[in-house]
């Protein structure tokens, strides 16, 4: 019998980045934050399907998202601007979570494994982006590069934004990376 | 006793590479590689620290090439003209080593376990140029846009330099992709 658990997602994630903090990442065991949650492992590993995954579910979203707002982006947009498009939508759903954002970059930061992780999805995240603008007919090698420069633009503004403590918002700051782009290639 | 023998670098490095392409880079042993070249696994060792390593030994060497090019950048130049002085120094090197750089692209295409190395030293090239930038007094965000820009173009027009068979140097479809990026951002 599978008894719900309200808020069990939520529950463990809280209690996987409580442990991968203190004491860290690789001392804590599915069975600590399962624990911790007060619920079981059998639960912990309904939800996810191993400790680093508690890090990179929402990648796929994210990148589900970026995809769909590229391809999406009004006809008339270039492919700067469609890639823009996926900036923009990335930055209203990252603004939401941007206490668990900060805490996600200082477990990563500590963790040479999750730090290859975080390289083969950012990895992966351009690759879709490129293919993302040829379905809107973008040709190579623009749509690599554009991919790119967005990869670049997310990656340091979103750096930048969870340094900072100014109340900017990050579709700001990923505008102002853009110009700044911009700016470098005249 | 150690004796000299001639040429082992090139020996072992020959043997490797045909080794990793067949039977693959995961079923070859060191003592395998040694002894194809005639040498033992002694030698190797003295030449490389592992078996990635006759991968990987250029790629710190083209590091410090690249960020010296940068580095050494007329004073005149600006962010995006410093990186591509970069970009060409890294070509002229590249250029001599068309085949084994063909060969190396698909051992790493065939390994998991490389592309994350490759991922990771990309990433480290782009720290490192984003840092000599700054030595030239580029701000951030500025400095590492750019040298995100760079190993963009860099990655990009290597990997179709591998693959095309049309005699075109690295050096030009670098500035053609250099051309492409500043097109992009008007």
């Amino acid at each position: 019998m599978v008894r719900w658990q309200p808020n069990a997602h939520g529950r463990l994630e809280q209690a996987a980045m409580q442990l991968y903090r203190e004491p860290g990442f690789e001392q804590t065991t599915v069975a600590e934050i399962a624990a911790r949650a007060g619920l079981t492992e059998h639960t912990f590993f309904r939800y996810f399907a191993d400790k680093p995954e508690v890090l990179f579910s929402g990648a796929a979203a994210l990148q589900e998202l970026m995809v769909n707002a590229t391809v999406g982006a009004p006809e008339s947009s270039g492919p700067l601007e469609a890639a823009a498009a996926a900036l923009d939508a990335a930055a209203r759903v990252l603004e939401e979570r941007r206490e668990f954002a900060r805490q996600r970059q200082a477990i990563i930061a500590a963790n040479p494994e999750l730090q290859e992780r975080e390289l083969k999805k950012m990895a992966s995240l351009g690759a879709a982006l490129a293919d993302a603008l040829r379905q809107r007919g973008v040709r190579d090698p623009a749509a690599g590069l554009t991919a790119e420069m967005a990869i670049a633009v997310f990656r340091l503004s979103f750096a930048r934004w969870l340094d900072e403590d100014n109340g900017r918002r990050l579709s700001q700051l990923m505008r102002a990376y853009l110009g700044e782009l911009k700016a470098l290639t005249i």
